[in-house]
């Protein structure tokens, strides 16, 4: 009885550690979307330098932070930022209750399909765009609309759901980062609450991990519930110099991982490597014409300053053409 | 052979259910500094209701928020906020090196003892007092200066370090409420940076979870490295109608448990239990004139409209003289 019991305790501690351990040891690969080349390599080194305990390099789990932009760095961004789509598809859905947009810019350049026109007023054409119908609304109110569009919403190339359209290797890094004890935050310039509807069900971020440009919301007591109020101003715009701002006031340490792909993260990045101890940056640089899309620059947004910097402090960047086997979740079969 | 073998399997199943639930069974009685009474029932009643599966008023973890004001509500905050103690402190420490603030308010009247003067300047005077000597550095400089302070510094009545002067109950309340899968928040009108310089270990709440009043700070390159400044500007002023505002912002989701001391809390309450479902709202009040102190309305905040408010909703008010066994956890033998 004595060797039973004494087997069965083992057994016990076995199976215990085993189901203990299984989310980390998910795969023998845990990317396995990647060629193996220099970037998949420097995503394994580092996070197995920063986990080794005992090593100078380990770092507290608590300390594991690492931040994401979204647009062109978890998601695609071409032709257009994907919030903008959205707004341009709303304003086509609510135009027959706003006939004085016809008269008025930017809707009515939109309505035209002239996008040219409807950005001409720069950063305040597009908070209006992305504004439209989705203010005098409380956050959940708005949350259902993202719902909605995201369940039904086609990209005008692929014909896919825009979320769909997210980067099958950067869904394997933040799945090996959190296996790994880092916790994942999204820290873009996109809005936070359009960002929060869907980062859950496709990233695994739940809302309180997502940073991102927000429209100021009010509170206000209306017949007697009170509630937040979404209002069509914009409150803080989360991009170049203002990441690590916002990363400070929201996580309130900074990263020892950041990801991005434009001079918009350039900030976020410097600011993450500058810290002590081991860290790490990665660049996504699109050179994909033909799976995804080839450019460093558009009018939105730029990747130039951002690669010489990369360049000069040892980062990562990312050939999607050449080090990625897929773009898409679709596309594996 | 196979008796044994289910033996050993049920052995195994029992063993890691009670491996997975010792962190929640830690005691007999989660909350063993509360006398039995209402406020206690009330705390254990809203627990086992959201976590009970199955039942209607089942709260799935991830929706687990609580959020938790600080100055009067986890720890003291008489006869001045603590961050005020903390700032006229440092302006005494610096004073050899400013000259100048010998004829500068609210320098002047803070180095004389003349406070009712120095915060003649309401919330102006407060920033210019907290932020003395606490900015044109980095945020980890700050987090150094605050730490030091808070383990060398004492309480002009009680002689105690300001970090012993935390509520007991409450930090009962905050362990017990993770036990059960609740992600517990800080949203207080003090500092956040301030906070987190002794949040984790007090509170056991880490940076990220804690929500404040922030001074502006700024990205800047300072001989060759990239690093944030902290400017002398309130960014954000977190209290009354703003409480819920930086909540949806920070957590981008309404809690479900919202606790207060002050009117300035009223708006948090108010939006936390406004939601569907089952809710808990808290006020603790300052009962007890021997232990603590006993005030409702003091220069600087006041609980009137929210006791109002809190008995025409059936929230719970904590009287803290008859339903706390101690105050603060020096007080345990």
């Amino acid at each position: 009885m004595k060797v039973q019991y004494t087997r069965s305790i083992l057994a016990m501690a076995f199976f215990c550690a085993l189901a203990a351990t299984t989310t980390v040891a998910q795969s023998a690969d845990p990317l396995p979307s990647w060629n193996d080349g220099k970037s998949k390599q420097s995503i394994l080194s580092f996070v197995s330098k920063v986990t080794k305990e005992g090593s100078s390099e380990f770092v507290p789990p608590a300390e594991r932070i690492a931040t994401f932009d979204n647009d062109g760095t978890l998601w695609a961004e071409q032709p257009l930022y994907f919030q903008l789509l959205f707004g341009i598809d709303r304003i086509k859905e609510l135009a027959p209750q706003h006939p004085e947009w016809k008269d008025k810019e930017p809707f009515k350049s939109v309505l035209a399909g002239d996008l040219k026109a409807a950005f001409a007023g720069g950063i305040n054409s597009l908070v209006e765009i992305v504004g439209a119908g989705n203010t005098n609304i409380t956050p959940d109110e708005f949350d259902q609309i993202v719902k909605k569009w995201a369940a039904t919403a086609t990209h005008p190339k692929t014909g896919r759901l825009y979320t769909e359209m997210v980067y099958q290797p950067m869904i394997e890094v933040l799945a090996y980062l959190r296996a790994n004890g880092f916790k994942t935050y999204i820290t873009s310039g996109g809005g936070a609450d359009f960002m929060r509807a869907f980062a859950e069900r496709v990233y695994g971020i739940p809302p309180e991990q997502v940073i991102g440009s927000v429209g100021e919301v009010k509170f206000e007591i209306r017949d007697g519930t009170p509630m937040l109020i979404r209002q069509p101003i914009l409150g803080f715009f989360d991009d170049n110099v203002f990441k690590p701002v916002a990363i400070q006031r929201n996580i309130g340490r900074r990263p020892i991982a950041a990801f991005g792909n434009s001079d918009g993260d350039l900030q976020m990045l410097q600011w993450t490597c500058a810290g002590s101890g081991t860290r790490f940056c990665l660049y996504v640089r699109h050179t994909d014409g033909e799976r995804e899309w080839s450019y460093d620059v558009t009018p939105l947004g730029r990747l130039e300053k951002g690669l010489e910097e990369a360049k000069a402090h040892g980062w990562t960047v990312v050939d999607m053409k050449n080090e990625w086997k897929v773009i898409y979740p679709f596309e594996k079969k």
